[in-house]
């Protein structure tokens, strides 16, 4: 459901064109300095701006309603809201008839039997990782120094350099299409020890929320899917020090589902944008035909380009949330 | 922790040379026709045997003790023992001081300062995926006729054909070394509307179980990966029809987090077996210096080519649970 | 934590004199006609005006802002938030250095390391029930008719009879003193089977969350404490028909935790109001010494007397997360 | 559903007449010494054997299945079984078409639509507390000198002193009746802080508990009902020290949910014993009249004689539990 966590939890809730977007943080720590500043350098992080990026523009101010008192967290839940300004929700009105392919509207109106917001993908909007980022901000201060958490573009459209990144995105608005990429993301200074068998793995919970992500759709560590293709002597991390330090890291840090001491390190793809201008062929229900659909309306050509700081915002929520229930 | 799911609740316990290994299997409902003989399909398909594969033979007979009266589920949890019978616990004593590079030996030692049952990987040991297995089994036959999931090696070692395949393991055995690979994964008749927003989506709670499994180490959904090199226009499924038939199945089944009526597909890779007998270099806590390691045992060259049933199993498991979530 | 239920799931936030207190409420069906004007009959029942209830007034005027579309539930987390208008705050400064006894105060104080939100009881005070009373407004809609919920008080201050309640409340007033009661609550409609073993007895989830209700200090299901008096043939309740109908109703509607198709019938004991104006011996935290505080501020001599509607709210939570779960 | 906690989490199977019943504990520490012998004290003050009590005598003898290597605990979960071995199945077989009053019978036949275990109460036998007084065992030696927890009989059929209430048993047992009791439990040692709010304060998860245990039909904290007449100079308790020692303590040590120092008091009110032998009239399927019901088989005349020990183990599991989550 909208809400995950154990000791660190958060509620997310909101449409992309509703009155309200925001999230409940649940589990933080009473007396941490906290204002609406700590969040905005991640915000700025997520905004659009950049080439490949939706012309949609929002202030996305972020507003603490509850749990902080005096400049400090109380131990109470911490709620922060977004109003949302920037919207147009005629550009909308089409798919409810013809549902864009790859998109939720098709299964937000299945679902939901017709009554699902549909204004610029409702609930299923990337937007609401506003929330996510905010969470993950107030997480990062919770880790405070010893967990260092960073994410970067490994490739766009297979292009790794960022001039090669940047043609290949122009390419894609130029031809009204849209690219996917790949993040990786490094968590350094976890300690050796986080994580719980069977069912609660370092992967397996980071996984889950890293899958909540919209437009995720393949999670790995370490070496990843490129183990299929090593043999055990050279996947195998050989232990070099008391502390656990390996001389390589194909396992991403983590042991039987443990974090073994050495960097955390994972990466995620993300889809290619799935509203795209240039006309698709698919079914409408007005008329019970396959279709030219163009999806109007303003899309990021690339949102791969925007996650980074999601996806470090979720490692940060997980992670937070380890540090807690390992506490003893 | 050691259970999971929200209505088919599973809870898993043991270790490889313990007395008992089992899964408590919460919230099977009434009246279902089972017995041990129903569950014995599946664990031979897990059970160990063909070349590349540990000739450690084990009975791996369930009993069923709990849940089922007069040849019938009864409602009440239902829970499935095996006992550990062959098991040469001597093999594993120098592990201790020396853990293996790429197994649990160490973050077990750590996280349970020195107390953990080390003997076959004690917990951490592939073994405890019998219950799951179990589990799957009942699963599916909740589950019925309308979803059939089945599970099938996509690659071993880097080769696709049976007989390479073959040549690969027996390669890899000569040189005292191990093989990973990609198990593919489809559930075909998952009806529109599984999976909720926003932490608990399909790809969500299916990997959190996939990476419960033992060497998982990436997970990834219909075109996976690969969606990082496709365009918008090549990756999204035009829908074909009412029901939501796509042309095309790049989203696996699933777009927003939720079954879009195609069949659900995905792949996990099984990295190579962390235990090799070929010497490695690695850390000895007797004299703090990094000296060979060579690991006695009976151990499966190739893990992965048992993994599809427990794959499947997770799979099951995770579209029972979601059955159960959904009916309303 | 402040979150609660398994698929009918609610998220409280907000302190007496923060900006905002909320709901958010997940798992509500899409399709279920809603405004904010639906929730107002029960929002007045709470509210103060009566003799013994606090001059504080408030408007109390709820706001939707996620979660509902041209006025119909979504299936997206429905979230109701209200904006405190008429805090002093100033009233509660000296309870910082001398908390009052029978408030939780002092165990803020020390959970929360200083930090919290004393001002008018923080996250712990009952003002924060609003959300719980528009969530189960909402559950109420979705049991729709089937399920019917009513509250009552049985005594206060021992009397039973109105102008006796009227006249000992004048008493406690003119004595600068509050008094406790006793609310009764009977849902009709229940059916067979609803609760689960072993954990989740109706019984054990309804008072989990009756508990949760500030000043709460017991509850009784049934014939309740007066079972301890009877002998087994006086409290067995014979059944008559073969819906289950009993003759007496001693259970409360619930056997082996599991509802019997009677009306459930329970009973909570609400304690006098510890914020009280005449003086009280106790510890002040400036010099250590045992002295006479005095509680200024706005407070209901008699918080039992709006607390029905709360109880109702919480009743209907927790059987509106039932009907859902045992929906199969 | 059967499991219950957060990071103390226990499963119980298993039915009365089944072949195992048992206990799974997750997040036991490593490192704790334990056998059975350790148990086995616990365990014995809830056999049978007094007057008033059941004349089925089973061996009660707990074996440790997992979870424990070289006597100690190990972190991985701790699995406890016991046979049931002294079984008359026969005894039963009349219940499943006329069943008892005041039983679990009607409401499993229902719910489970005739498949449930129905001999000795099944799933719902008081047996099942067995594992609960077994990880009760193991909680309260995770909990160590710190935290004591004692449970004792504070009222049987109305009487106080131990002459009176023999005397009552003897009355109830020649009269083939059954009567019923309160049980009065005190925590003390419990530091400041445990709990939180919002629904999971100390009273609202104890009572989860308590109330999970079969036949307890009320429960309440320190003045309890009792304060329901009182005022609030009188319930409140003055804090007299900075530890937050209090003079009384109506609170049962409790205040906004959260433990302040004090001792926890609560007490649970034990319903006379369904089964009884007297001649009831109630409904029988077979004919579909009212008839006449004699109960068979070997019952406890008064079980509140023996659920102390159950009380002491349940407070025991949720005090661990909070011990461990609010470790920070």
């Amino acid at each position: 459901m909208n809400s995950f966590g154990r000791k660190f939890r958060v509620s997310i809730f909101g449409e992309s064109h509703g009155e309200l977007i925001g999230i409940v943080v649940d589990g933080v720590p009473a007396g941490i300095a906290l204002s609406e500043a700590d969040l905005n350098a991640d915000l700025d992080r997520r905004k659009a701006g950049a080439k490949g990026t939706t012309p949609r523009k929002e202030a996305d101010e972020p507003h603490i309603v509850s749990g902080v008192f005096n400049g400090y967290t109380t131990g109470a839940p911490l709620t922060v809201v977004f109003r949302n300004t920037n919207t147009r929700s005629g550009d909308y009105s089409n798919l409810v008839t013809q549902p864009r392919p790859g998109h939720a509207d098709f299964v937000a109106r299945e679902k939901w039997h017709g009554y699902s917001d549909y204004r610029g993908g409702g609930h299923f909007s990337g937007r609401i990782t506003l929330g996510i980022v905010a969470a993950g901000a107030i997480a990062k201060k919770i880790l405070g120094g010893t967990v260092k958490i960073e994410s970067r573009i490994l490739e766009i459209g297979g292009f790794t350099e960022p001039a090669d990144i940047e043609a290949a995105v122009q390419s894609a608005v130029d031809s009204q299409d849209s690219l996917g990429g790949i993040i990786e993301c490094t968590a350094s200074g976890v300690p050796v020890g986080w994580g719980e068998p069977f069912f609660d793995s370092v992967e397996a919970v980071l996984s889950h929320a890293l899958f909540s992500i919209p437009a995720v759709k393949g999670v790995e560590f370490g070496a990843g899917f490129a183990a299929a293709r090593m043999r055990g002597s050279q996947h195998n991390d050989d232990i070099v020090a008391s502390d656990g330090t390996t001389r390589t890291n194909n396992a991403g840090g983590i042991n039987g589902g443990i974090s073994n001491g050495n960097p955390v390190v994972f990466r995620v793809v993300v889809k290619p944008t799935s509203s795209i201008a240039s006309a698709q062929q698919t079914f409408n229900f007005a008329d019970g035909k396959v279709e030219p659909l163009v999806v109007r309306g303003r899309h990021d050509a690339c949102i791969a380009l925007r996650v980074p700081v999601v996806v470090e915002a979720m490692a940060a929520i997980v992670l937070c949330d380890f540090s807690m229930i390992s506490a003893d």
